[in-house]
């Protein structure tokens, strides 16, 4: 439905204690599957042992009853949910990824995108190294295992191959004997951990997560820290810690996140509220209702109802039903999937100027569409109210947003926009106000809003980046 | 989750021309999945030739794209979502049924539940009559047959048959020219109808199933009223209507229908909302704030709000991932079922005062573990508000509720239950307000509050009222 | 490939004590298998508590071990394979059937083809019934119930039923506490009975499923002969037997039954080694080797060979893993089914003078394929015996025959037909010869062949009778 | 059912107009089938564009109609079925493989077992290189990598990767514009190539996978050959050919290979036939009958009969639908596999002296069974022939023997097992004779039966040799 896709989340548990960690998993992963609907994979570590199981499709549905208890027990266990930022999706880019190095096996699941990717993965191809996906998952493998060889441990490797990739990365690793869960000096995506009445320690991409599997919050992982979870307990590696600017990527408070998760100390939920207040100040409206399109409309709706005082509604209800198995049957033209997945309320729209909120307008199709079903509902003006600034520019760091000529903040000026949109007005958050979403915590990446990144551009770009070398692959094979 | 289970829905289209009317029953289901989550079907008429399908599943899961297919073009259709509320579940009570009589074909989806099915069925075994089903809707199916033997048409022996059925009905049924949709003379459940803008008829037991196929709402059909629609157009006939007063089921605006649908006139959102002031007025709190339980408490707490002036926001976030194929993994005790579908927002409730809204208490396990949440998430203070009257008494209609003794609030004083669910204080819709959410829509069965049944009761209740005659059959068949 | 389709298998077990006998009836149904695959069911009986599931499919398909699982334990168990042979495919006509009613619940599953089925429902439907399915299964069952009322037994009610019902009928049927094997007073279908190890009664259509369960073989039960089991142990009722002339389908000999079955006394592999002897007599071949097309040409092979002394050898291979699953991909017209299944082997046909055995030519095309085949392997000359007589007329009592117009020996005089294959020589068993395979055993059915019917023809003919009277039905219902 | 495990199965296809090649890698693998039904795959390559699907399963289980077509069209295909003989099985191990490397991607499919490849992944380990499965394919794979580096072309590479790896393999392996086909210098597998009606040209494990997608043969690829077929057409690269002395398997004869397949110039059926010629001469027998074992022993038992002038019979019959998806019910104790499977004829072994033959005798525990069965039913004497020698020492070219311990052979006499056996005569096929089965063809490995391995043994042995090295892992990990 023109939503930005998600991007990964990662998902680590240790135990004291051979068990079933299978199941936390399974349920931390139910809880991020929002970050990544694709395809999901859990490996566990029973003393050296992996057994994994990944495939594409929702965790529900790849994981059934029988697939998670073939996982057995084991001591450690991670799992990873994947949208796909970098690689074509299918079976072969599903993680985590398992392989074997000179010192033993290990297992590997990553949020995030690398800007030098194609550098280093070029470096190792030169050496004779070959590639069985086309994610930047198995570049770090590889950078990681390099390390190995010459280091005493693999957290020195893991700390030495932070020296070479560069971009977003919160990884959670298993070696037979350790976790390790790090995240790069930006901070660009979320990463914390937290502990079980048990003694187990969790980690997870968002606090949503522990809660899930009954884990008590401890704290984020810091930008730059790496933490070494083993048999005598967990250690913090800091010395990558403030190598670099925190730019923890906004993106996550205004729509990829789940409102329930605390990132880096920032409610979720409050900074959507805080969106919505700051909205209704910038861009006030003589209405009589504010209704937010669900379901990540609804926070800034009412902040934008509680600084406003216009009263806040549903005003559209969302089919829970039309998920991934949902086929749009008949003659596409004839049915019209936003109608089937969302419809208004005429009770509470009709005759009403009603300031709709959502989160983003990507290409304008589905906003356009929402629009249309309200003034049919009978709506009398529509005032839209966007909870994001502009999106203009591609994300180089984990999201799906990489064609900035489908844009349609690239395209029209936000005038042009509301006439497309056929709204009577058209607010969007304000850059400065986006960047202010959470109080005292700053730092953020707005690059997608105001083309600003903080490391150096790929020399490829695209999610595709790999397979599009295979036109030269032709070519370089006659060399 | 402790729920009331819901009940079913129906759906039927019928065209002026042969198409591919599968996608819109499709579609129609999908919009109607809440009323009916256990099994499913469609029947397609094509000029007298039925072709369906129908299994065990939600619609997604039951209707591949290949099965879809499978079922080829028509000029009428009819569907079923079920929960099952007589007969036990599995394919063999699924709908719509199909059976040959004399006069040809007949499909037939059916909502409700009759209270003198034993009667019928018994009399009906005594004239050599075998059962395939443990359903109400077979024996509606040979009522409707016996009497057709003598009627010249089709509607007569439906209007015929109307005589002899007693209880809750809202059926749509097809015969190899015709489809005929009937609402019992009490209304106990909804049913409607509208029209496409290719002339196609539809109906359904909620608006929502109209918008969500693009059919125009043309009116409720009435209690007692019958539609033929045939390739002459369409009748109705009323003969029945006015036999016995409205008491459509209160419940439906309560809980069961979708709030986007308008039933007799009335938007089930407005009389949620209707409830919240309601119990607002009744029942005012000293709090901070107001949260619903999602999905259910929602518009009811947005009522709650608006008359108490306290701040409505989102307290609870519910995992939209957690669904039919989720599992329950590892040991059941460490894990928690609640916990795992819904999540607390400690920015919003924690240090607050909390007006908890939800629309029923049934065993009272699940209120218990919401409140312990919102305690560990830091509350203050819990006052719970639940928008229905205290549920007491069995439903004989076609809602999933005949063991009185696991009703909290039959063995509990309403004081008893506040300290069982270890709330601060508690209130409950009074019985006078449920009957009047809906203004001017009077004319209700509020029999599971209050125990005044518009019918006489079955002689044997329960929804395996069949299945509990297995053993006396070992008998007979003895005798 | 051309093949007859088969007809159908049942099973019954009944135990002293509660166990997992739906372990036995897959088992049963497995050595079954070739009698029906297209759909299977079975069902379980705990003490009058009946568990079933049927679908379409395989066994091995349709009972997975969750599935099988799901049917717990009883005391009697029943099970079918069916290929269908009145009434359309799919689940709706899947058996066992289980019906209930006015003594109690039934469950049945037949093999064979009534004749006067028509005229039984057109009776039934007068007075008011209604049919689920298009099979004449529901049809017994009707017959059955109705008799039921005013008897003192089911085994009274089935024997009366037995007046009325004409046909071919092998029939295992359950009561809550009774088990009854019945077979027709013609004998069209086998039906054997035996013992285990620990007491437990086993019935089946072919010896082989007793073998395969462990069970000691009893002997056939008779044509007309009743055999009821229950806790009291087991009773013949022999009242309807020799009524009419032993009349078992010679088909069963030449190509239904499994080769390692024994049916009414004779060895169906001796019986085709007999067949195989008589053609060499009748139909000599001046050749180097003879060849059986597998599987079901292999026995007759060994027949031809040790009557003529010509060697015997393997010169077809069939590929084992082509089965149901088995799609033909690409360009239909590029592929050939008969090439992917059958493949000849050079070294045992090249620059040989071959004789080809095979059980049966019914359209010819699949013949003419594998003799093509041959021919690009090397054969020099093919000389063509087949162990049946021409096929000429279709079959009532439950195969797949009914299209006279596209059976090849219908159209085409013997030497058109060898002109049509490309064969050298060409001989059928001679209709004497047939009814002659089983030494002592006597009275056949040969109608396929001579077109003499052992008892009146349907008056509606056809696997789809009840289907055809849809259109009938469009006008009926407007009488 | 106690058989030697088969090994894999290689095709691949090279067409010079884009079309559905996976059709025909489909039928090709079917044909192939019998070579491994662990797992299989299709790669299929259009123009440099890799798509691939594998899976565990059996061919027509992992290609649904839906997957096949997924496939799409392409110039170039190969298919693998994979029993798996080195690595663990599931999909991880699964192939072809699909990896990038610096010159472009590159898919591989191969059969057989190398020797040296646990010191060839110690080297690649030792430099830096991660492994994703525990095959040898993936080791060939970065051998040939390597070469590539500094090579000019793929077929360069992979003749200089022959000086590396040492063992049994026949590989297909594609880059983007050849496909190439190699056989090591032994010979120990078979491949062979043929030609399509329309100038494609495909290579197969086996000549029937050639009959099946209707290929002429052409020839076998020599030991130590290699193919480049690409868009000029086809090449051959002998110059490996002739280093070392040719030791084809004469398992592959004995029992791998499909009887209608020719390797090396020699029929499979042939030389079966002629083991049981051998055999009656070695080891006569006074006996009325002769049947062999369904399948593998057929072929043999008609040699015997042959030269021993005893007749052959049909002696027991094989259920064709106990496949994968059989599940063995209820208490294992009760019911009995081999019993399911095989049922002996009485009407053909009661009251005779019967010579059983069969393939081979692995541990015995089988043929025991058969034997039991063949007394139940009636025989007088049993003699049974086994065409092959006593199976004794592991193989290490592909093949699942590595335990030596539970070969019978190796813990008894012949004698002790004839006693064992419970039969009144034992014979085997003389080891001399085994290496005369395919009269002038010569040059066998018959390592299996004598222990003279071709080449130097691996330094770890057994299937999961990588799998054993995560223990060590865990060890390594902490130096």
């Amino acid at each position: 439905m023109g939503k930005l896709k998600e991007e990964c989340g990662v998902f680590g548990i240790i135990s004291t204690e051979t068990s079933e960690l299978a199941a936390d998993v399974y349920l931390g992963l139910f809880a991020l599957q929002h970050r990544g609907q694709e395809s999901c994979g859990i490996v566990v570590n029973d003393d050296g042992l992996f057994t994994s199981h990944k495939d594409v499709g929702l965790v529900g549905e790849v994981f059934t009853r029988e697939k998670l208890a073939s996982l057995g027990s084991g001591n450690m266990a991670i799992g990873h949910v994947r949208y796909g930022t970098t690689g074509s999706g299918g079976v072969r880019n599903a993680q985590p990824i398992v392989v074997d190095h000179i010192k033993g096996r290990m297992a590997l699941a990553h949020n995030g995108n690398l800007v030098n990717s194609v550098e280093l993965r070029d470096e190792l191809e030169m050496a004779g190294s070959i590639f069985h996906t086309t994610s930047d998952t198995e570049v770090i493998a590889y950078i990681i295992t390099k390390e190995r060889i010459s280091t005493p441990s693999i957290e020195e490797a893991v700390s030495n191959a932070m020296k070479h990739i560069q971009g977003a990365y919160s990884i959670v690793l298993m070696s037979p004997t350790k976790m390790i869960a790090v995240r790069d000096p930006h901070g660009f995506r979320p990463l914390c951990y937290g502990i079980k009445a048990d003694g187990s320690y969790v980690v997870a991409s968002e606090s949503c997560a522990l809660d899930t599997v009954g884990a008590e919050f401890i704290r984020d992982i810091e930008p730059g820290e790496m933490l070494i979870f083993d048999a005598q307990g967990i250690r913090s590696d800091r010395r990558h810690c403030g190598e670099l600017p925190r730019t923890l990527c906004v993106f996550e408070f205004i729509y990829f996140a789940r409102p329930d998760s605390v990132i880096d100390g920032c409610s979720v939920h409050s900074a959507r509220v805080r969106a919505g207040e700051l909205l209704a100040k910038r861009h006030p409206a003589d209405a009589d209702i504010v209704i937010g399109v669900p379901d990540s409309g609804i926070d800034a709706a009412i902040g934008y109802s509680r600084m406003s005082g216009i009263p806040n509604d549903v005003g559209l209800i969302k089919n829970k039903y039309i998920g991934r198995t949902f086929i749009q049957p008949g003659q596409s033209s004839r049915e019209d999937l936003v109608r089937i997945k969302l419809n208004p309320i005429s009770s509470v729209v009709g005759g009403k100027r009603v300031v709709l909120i959502d989160d983003s307008i990507v290409r304008g199709t589905t906003s356009a569409r929402i629009i249309k079903l309200l003034r049919e509902a009978g709506a009398l003006e529509i005032h839209m109210r966007v909870s994001a600034p502009p999106f203009r520019y591609p994300c180089y760091y984990g999201t799906d947003i990489d064609s900035p000529e489908r844009l349609i903040a690239n395209n029209y000026t936000i005038d042009e926009i509301r006439d497309i949109l056929k709204v009577d007005s058209l607010g969007y958050l304000e850059l400065e106000d986006a960047e202010n979403l959470c109080g005292c915590l700053k730092g953020f990446c707005s690059a997608c809003f105001n083309g600003k990144y903080p490391t150096s551009e790929p020399v490829k770009k695209g999610k595709k980046r790999f397979e599009y070398r295979i036109s030269e692959a032709r070519e370089r094979e006659n060399e």
